[in-house]
């Protein structure tokens, strides 16, 4: 749907507007008088006749004029009605400041629910409730409360944001502004209890006026919808910054008493973000860095940067940072290396990063050639200068050699300064009127040129990518109701979607079990089959590497045994299996309220359990994605072999992976949850096979 | 040794005074001029009879006034002599900006050695060479070249720092001061060819003008001595905060052509941090915060904090970055929780963190309650004021309210506050008068009282820790020279020292293997012993789970395979090991140049080698400390049993890992290194045993 009137409104009504310019409904008609709001600016107050210098209507439907939106801050209980009005007033859009709804928990929740139905009748489509209202800054819609409202002066520009938080959020954007970003849509979100964050997402990235969005999200419901956010956001460029709060234990009991919004799985949000290009901060410092970075519309060919600074300090901490965050600084090939070392005093240093020392400002010509000879360098994809705090006539220079020279590449150019601002202006101006960002430390910038890097990976990595159609196997039936298959059902099911199983063979209770087995080869295990028996294990219902000749025993014992811990089971036999060889890795399927079907991969045994080194996708995808998968695990270098083992058949875990998520999404609407665990990789051409697996269905 | 005179000179000569203010041998003079510096200033020039209104002197001994520090700016080749003069003048210190020693390699490095027996003879101590100088702000000192020449404005304060790059740490002075710190001494240390920067922390500690020091460090020789500074940090409660740079590949190489400094092991830095109360930072924002904190001088009682946000997702994020750094927000007591319901509107929360909204500013008595009520709660250890980004009324009255709070406690007391602080200077200096610290973010905010805590709880579990004296067992005679132990003489070292090895016997070459293995319990390990076989498993060496009926064939067999490997070695015979059982772990000792002996402790098999699991500790060291590198480990809950294994005894591996710490110290002057690998932790109360060593040694 389009918001296009939600942010350009006509005309504006204020339900529930006060005589009290200090009380929440006064704020925005003192906010849209500051601002220069050109549209109308309808008071509702049936009290009095006029307001604010304003004429005051009794109720939205008496306006007569055109009025595109609505500000609600009558009491909670009149909020329903209110929209009401509005739909019956023709006004498309509203903005619910009144708090008191499903955060308060008891009537909150009902009242939440009728205003739910208010919207659904009315067709109104509404921002909150329990929000702190929204900006337009271009249009000067200043369509808030608090603090906010006495910000009229806020710097307009094409970043636009929805938070979940609304006094945060505001201080989001002021803090973010005093350095320097421009906004445009300002929202704050609330309880979402109609347009949600994602739809605003959506929204921004088809906004020619937005050129980087950013959302703090406690959670949603519609967190599958991230995905195609993802990929909207790779394929126009514009990049999505999330800050998903609440990820603790505290902060997401915090968030519930707060917006009462669905937390969700901090692993599946990580997991979306990834998979979809996303990009993912925790403060609002990278927030700063990175909209400022990518403001200067360019995008790395590579992963490489080359760094020129006159302090060598600086050089040795970018390096770091960039280290740790994946971020290449290879060496200067040799002819930029030789023409640097012309230019380079013996106490600097011409290797990357490069210490050109504050004595190239002696010449500033100098400066100019060494800008020039890196970014002709086609090993280096970006350029970093750090110019540490140098202020006055140095800084001027410096600042116009590299505007000259970023003028003459396409490649992004950035610097790291950490003067005063107001102790060199004209430097700064030159650089804004470059379009060069420059950030504060070398580490924010290294940080933030990590991330520029990233997302032009990740758009050349992931926007190739398509994620296979899901499709059931046919005649492929499960049985009714809410139940666990037995390991027997639930390895039917996993080779019904094509994922190989160990070699084996189910023996109906009564039946002989050598002669059954006798394709096989030994040693076995041995587990008692039974859908009343899910925890086989501690029901003492499988022997492992039992030989040939124990076979009948073991089938006796495994059944004795489940019997004894689950009287009531019904025991439908036994299954005989090799005991498969490999690495130990387990595979599992979550069917999230938030996301839906999601994959999980850990390697078995005690790097799952006690180190959790799981990763999680959103099923389904494809073939890559179950690589980055397997790469993503801390110990993935095990597949690679390790003291003398085979490296592993990484091919066939990626395969099986696919099918998995495929058959995560063919059985969603009856998926629980699924476990299969463990599965043995082999080595290198030689397959996977699932040695255990648990189906677990709901109604 | 005392710097006072270096810190507060009676009158500074500039060796290489230069007639114009933009070269470096004039920066100071302009500098020294500007800063209101008010004891003699020297110029030293041959060539000039006076120079910008100064007497000018031809060398430092015709000065004939008191003269405490000399600023040497000549060309590197002049730098010795120079020194020398100083000596002779009775001139006790000087500071070396002159560049071009051993950073630039070949000449550079005789260069140095030339200027470091200037100083041991002259006994003049010197800051330098290659470095940008040193402020010391409250004595008007700036004995600096650069843009800090320029910076006399620079806020006096109470945090020292010392940073082996110039251009980059003044620009960290320059960044944190205008966020609000306020400095004493900072000192560019360069090469550090006499004067360390541990010997300017050590100083910085005696300060009674210093609250808290910071360093910028590539790395130093004389890294030891950061386990008495750290020490001494605890014992005066003065902070000390290190950045340990070049971390990084590519950054220890930038550091290299940079200052030269020694970059060593990150590892055994961040062991000597955590073993001694260092705090590590790793950018400007966490110092500014850090030293905004300790500023308040109150140290919280424990763990735990208590948060008051205006906006509920300041707490959410607050929250999530306290449990990321280990700080506790507990549930407030029955009695805080009921106080602050009769407060806080219903859409608000009174669990902790609690979000009172933003309409208690209605009632500013209503919120001077909040902040009370909170602080009496006996299990909060301190306050977080979360007010987002309010300005203008509202928030000069909840800094007079937090004021007022914070006067009544001795309970640190802290705000994050994201308003521009122009928009509100009341609040600002409200708060700075009553020296209740804010930060600009809640994320900011909570790292930074996760430092406070953390400091305050090394004070309570660090300070009573008690290195245990070295002491070599009497009769320990080590073979000379660079060699490498065989098995059996290591592990007879590690007996020596009260270490625990597996049953097992040394079977000399040509004996009875069988008759010498007869009290002991199969299966075994065969191992061959030669001091020439190091690597015995490549060899062919080792056999394992050897039956008693084996032994004689087994010992056969790992002699033949060693003499074919290593033709040469002389086969001292076999040792025969049961085979250990419990949790295979290994600790290893290295002999670092910086540190000198450290202690490593990893799991065994892939966690140590896929996932580097390993922790460090300096020798010697405690149990408290050894049960802290348990602790450290990822894998950690191995050790309280898993799947059903028992619990390891940790009591008996920390009682062996003091005692490695001790045997490190004691042969530290023969030790390269020493391997236990593996060491197998048994079940609780029945110890460990190492069933393999290796001890390596230098001439």
């Amino acid at each position: 749907m389009s918001f296009n009137r939600l942010f350009h409104p006509r005309g504006i009504a204020i339900i529930g507007a006060s005589a009290d310019l200090s009380r929440i409904g006064g704020h925005p008609i003192k906010a849209l008088k500051a601002s220069g709001y050109k549209g109308g600016i309808f008071p509702i107050n049936p009290k009095y006749p006029e307001m604010h210098g304003l004429k005051c209507f009794p109720d939205v439907m008496s306006i007569g004029s055109p009025c595109d939106l609505a500000i609600v801050a009558v009491p909670a209980p009149a909020v329903a009605q209110a929209i009401c009005d509005c739909g019956k007033a023709g006004v498309p859009f509203a903005v619910v400041l009144t708090a008191g709804f499903r955060e308060t928990g008891g009537e909150g929740r009902t009242l939440e629910a009728e205003l739910k139905r208010a919207v659904a009748e009315s067709g109104v489509r509404i921002i909150g409730p329990n929000c702190q209202g929204m900006l337009a800054i271009q249009e000067r819609v200043w369509a808030v409360f608090g603090g906010v409202a006495d910000e009229t002066g806020l710097r307009p520009g094409s970043v636009s944001c929805a938070f979940q938080s609304g006094g945060f959020g505001y201080g989001i954007v002021n803090l973010a502004e005093a350095q320097g970003v421009g906004f445009r849509y300002c929202v704050s979100t609330g309880n979402e209890a109609d347009i949600t964050t994602p739809d605003l997402l959506s929204a921004f990235l088809d906004d020619p006026g937005t050129s980087l969005a950013f959302t703090y999200l406690e959670g949603t419901p519609d967190a599958r919808r991230f995905l195609e956010i993802g990929r909207k956001s790779l394929e126009t460029g514009k990049p999505i910054l999330v800050w998903k709060a609440a990820t603790s234990d505290t902060g997401a009991k915090a968030a519930a008493s707060h917006t009462a919004n669905m937390t969700g799985s901090y692993d599946l949000y990580r997991a979306a973000m990834r998979q979809s290009g996303i990009i993912e901060v925790d403060d609002v410092e990278p927030i700063v860095d990175i909209a400022k970075l990518f403001a200067q519309q360019r995008l790395p060919r590579g992963n490489s940067v080359g760094v020129l600074s006159i302090s060598g300090g600086s050089g040795v901490v970018f390096a770091d940072r960039a280290a740790r965050e994946g971020l290449a600084l290879p060496p200067f090939s040799e002819p930029t290396l030789a023409a640097l070392r012309k230019i380079i005093p013996s106490f600097g240093s011409a290797q990357n990063p490069a210490d050109v020392t504050a004595g190239v400002f002696n010449d500033m010509s100098l400066f100019t050639s060494t800008l020039e000879i890196v970014l002709a360098d086609p090993a280096i994809d970006q350029l970093s200068v750090l110019l540490a705090s140098i202020s006055g006539r140095h800084v001027m220079r410096a600042a116009q050699a590299i505007a000259a020279a970023a003028a003459k590449t396409d490649k992004p150019v950035h610097v790291a300064w950490s003067a005063r601002r107001e102790k060199s202006p004209e430097a700064a101006e030159i650089l804004e009127a470059a379009k060069v960002p420059f950030v504060t430390t070398p580490v924010r910038l290294a940080q933030a040129v990590s991330v520029l890097a990233r997302f032009a990976g990740d758009r050349r990595r992931l926007l190739p990518r398509k994620a296979p159609p899901p499709g059931a196997p046919k005649g492929l039936e499960l049985p009714p109701g809410e139940t666990t298959l037995s390991e027997a059902e639930s390895k039917a099911v996993l080779q019904a979607f094509g994922i190989a199983i160990v070699r084996e063979v189910f023996v109906a209770a009564g039946h002989d079990v050598g002669a059954a087995a006798k394709d096989l080869k030994g040693p076995f295990a041995v587990k008692v089959v039974s859908r009343q028996v899910a925890h086989k294990t501690e029901a003492g219902g499988v022997k492992l590497g039992v030989p040939p000749e124990g076979l009948a025993e073991a089938a006796r014992t495994v059944t004795d045994n489940a019997v004894k811990a689950v009287p009531a089971a019904k025991i439908d036999g036994v299954l005989v299996s090799e005991m498969a060889q490999g690495l130990e890795t387990l595979i599992g399927v979550i069917n999230d309220a938030a996301f839906g079907p999601a994959v999980a991969l850990g390697l078995g045994g005690v790097l799952t359990e006690v180190l959790k080194d799981v990763t999680y996708r959103i099923a389904p995808f494809d073939i890559e994605t179950a690589h980055d998968m397997i790469a993503e695990l801390r110990a993935a270098k095990l597949f690679d072999g390790y003291r003398g083992k085979p490296a592993a058949d990484k091919e066939a875990l990626a395969r099986t992976l696919v099918a998995v998520s495929q058959m995560a999404m063919a059985l969603a609407p009856r998926l629980k949850e699924m476990d299969i665990n463990p599965i043995f990789v082999g080595p290198a051409g030689q397959g996977v096979a699932a040695a255990d697996a648990l189906i677990a269905l709901k109604a």
